[in-house]
């Protein structure tokens, strides 16, 4: 371990670390305002597993969130949809090992408890506090299961508690996934900072895509949603494993308001947003990317993944119709089966296209695999070559491009591979 | 081979019948007005594999159809599409190895020629000559590659050529698919038979759903049409594979009107459908049993499947509404390798319910496998015992039943588990 990075420890038990784990895992800075640790409570199976995070936020903390839509949410999510209209933050309590998700009224009794033992030892109003659950879908969660432990953890608080926080929300995922990235406010630098996890949109009863972003800008709650919701579409709404929404997926960001910079007022934002958004423009390039790395290390991190395909789409009617043709490649398991086998198979995406259900048409699709022309207005170019393709094909990183010939919109996504991993993670788990 | 059944050819090359076939293929007798064959002429690159099927339909033959909704749709389904509203048919041509679809202008071409062709040979008008082709996407077709063969099949032509012409439109379908039901139209008796192919909505490069049904009713095409309307809406548009849609899916319905039964008058049918109803209400029986038949055995072919789920959601706010959250439980790979695992994992149909966008109450929700209640308003029944749930897993034919509690809207869709089969034959299929 160097000073700036870590190297990911392997976490899911039997399974090795992932292929397409980054060698690297950035080290992170203190970020003001934020206090973190994750520690063993037993709530794991496997013993010393560390399980329930904290993070204190400083006084005056906003915070914004996009939350599932699934219709069939867990407790704490629905805890969190009530809340955020509130605005302000003051504790994060998340734990692994059991969702309380489908657990009735006790689960959500089991989230009430939660909160007011939070609320009583941080001195705040239970509306600050947010909460988070990963693990087993449908299993009776005791009152006391998280309550019972918050003061054991909230002694360990510091500065510094990054990594522990980030494994201590971690499941089926192989490593811990964390991004920083600084930028300006005016002349001020501000820093972003947070981890992830996740390794399909669900796995195998006890995941979900948890997200938890901080940082030290003051900016007022309605225009740090209006942020978080746009770095959202273009991150972790633009990521797909296995097609599957968990219970329980959810995104907070925390802004502890303790840099120095002008001041962002939701009034003028609403009123003059162009000032407002040259003020924030280089805040906002910022948060995207922190997003957009935390949710392709979700990729990374897919069920039995091995190879990691970027899917660009142009030429489609609207970003909106863009995204939906992306994801319908992304999603198919013909063109994920096609990547795992390292075939050129781009009769399968075509095939996607057309499910789709967008403005399309045949006779204007191009498609392009590792930068090389394979079909244009509807059928496929003449002298047509597969060699270089079939070479890509075999690499980690795969780009696939398609242009739908029909107007201005784009958009990219990111998918992995469905390999036999998948399926002997998924349904060999308990025979 | 007895006098009623055949058994099953292996056909899939290098891979074994699925288990899940039936172990008796029932014998179609003669359909008046319908001749018809299947003969192998070297279009699929295995020596001696039928591919080229053509029936011949009596002078006065309706037609109905349905078509992919795929807009990338190939030549021959948008040749179906622009001349079904013609209502009349008099042969059709079937070929597998190449299907013609992202073929640009030049596929068109072919399809104009066959057209021709067949026309000329038949005697009959260009618009009642009906289409359909499966294999390759993308890969050029020369003008004369099905018209050029037509005449040395038209030769076989006969009444009893069912058999053939279930295997020459066959690709990667390890077995034949064929059915038959009769029914009373008044006092007299009438006959449906067809087949089928597919063994995924889509499957490697060469698959797609075709379905072809054959009756000696007499029923003006726009009440034919409503019927296999409604007849594929629950069958064939109620299974799922892999969730992918082809090009080139196509399901045609022939009423040659060689029976002698009471008229049924298309315009009095719109007038009084009470009464057309009546009449046609076993019709519609044997036509919905006969596309139910058809469909399963789809599924039963499913690429890698070795398990069979009959998925049953009642208590919906439409049938629409049930429809779409069963196809949800159907198309998840998290339900689908559960179902491999022999893994009652309800939490997974807990997950698929909610995403499915529709309608849904987390505190009402109730579900059962193998006729045993495991949750009841939102949560797990007392005293749950697995035992009997984990017992049924382990057979081949699976029962979820999922209860939404809100309403009367009810609807079954079938699926087969997801297995390394389906990763080996669509991911290792190159490689």
């Amino acid at each position: 371990m160097n000073a700036s990075t870590n190297t990911p420890a392997k976490a899911r038990p039997g399974l090795a670390v992932s292929p397409l784990a980054p060698k690297n895992s950035p080290r992170l800075g203190p970020v003001a305002g934020v206090r973190l640790t994750g520690r063993a409570v037993g709530l794991k199976k496997k013993a010393g597993a560390k399980d329930l995070m904290v993070a204190e936020l400083a006084p005056g903390t906003t915070i914004a969130g996009v939350l599932t839509r699934s219709l069939c949410s867990s407790a704490p999510v629905e805890w969190c949809r009530a809340n955020l209209p509130h605005g302000r933050a003051r504790v994060l309590v998340v734990n692994s090992g059991n969702s309380n998700a489908f657990t009735g009224l006790a689960g959500d009794r089991t989230v009430e408890h939660t909160v007011t033992e939070a609320a009583k030892r941080f001195k705040c109003k239970r509306a600050e506090v947010f909460v988070a659950s990963t693990g087993v879908i449908g299993q009776p969660v005791p009152q006391d299961y998280v309550a019972g432990h918050i003061g054991t953890v909230a002694r360990g608080l510091s500065k510094d508690g990054w990594q522990d926080a980030a494994s201590a929300i971690m499941t089926t995922d192989t490593f811990a996934k964390l991004a920083t990235r600084k930028a300006l406010i005016g002349t001020t630098e501000v820093t972003i900072a947070g981890f992830a996890k996740g390794s399909g949109m669900i796995a195998p009863d006890m995941a979900t895509m948890l997200g938890f972003l901080f940082t030290d800008a003051k900016i007022p709650a309605p225009v740090l949603q209006r942020l978080l919701k746009r770095a959202a579409d273009r991150s972790f709404n633009s990521i797909t494993v296995d097609s599957d929404t968990s219970t329980s997926d959810t995104v907070l960001l925390f802004a502890t308001g303790q840099a120095k910079h002008p001041r962002i007022d939701a009034k003028s934002a609403a009123q003059s947003p162009r000032q407002s958004a040259a003020l924030l423009k280089d805040f906002a390039r910022a948060l995207d990317e922190i997003c957009i790395d935390l949710a392709q290390l979700i990729v990374r991190d897919g069920e039995g993944a091995t190879k990691f395909a970027e899917i660009r789409v142009t030429g489609a009617e609207s970003r909106r119709a863009a995204h939906a043709v992306g994801m319908a490649i992304a999603n198919s398991p013909l063109v994920k089966t096609a990547l795992a086998g390292e075939d050129a198979n781009w009769g399968r995406i075509v095939m996607a296209v057309g499910k789709a259900g967008e403005k399309a048409d045949r006779d204007k699709l191009g498609i392009s695999i590792g930068g090389v022309l394979i079909t244009q207005r509807g059928q496929v170019v003449d002298g047509y070559d597969e060699t270089p393709v079939a070479q890509h094909m075999k690499g980690q990183e795969i780009d696939i491009h398609v242009d739908l010939g029909i107007g201005r919109g784009a958009a990219t996504v990111w998918t992995c591979d469905l390999t036999h991993g998948y399926i002997s993670i998924n349904g060999d788990y308990r025979s």
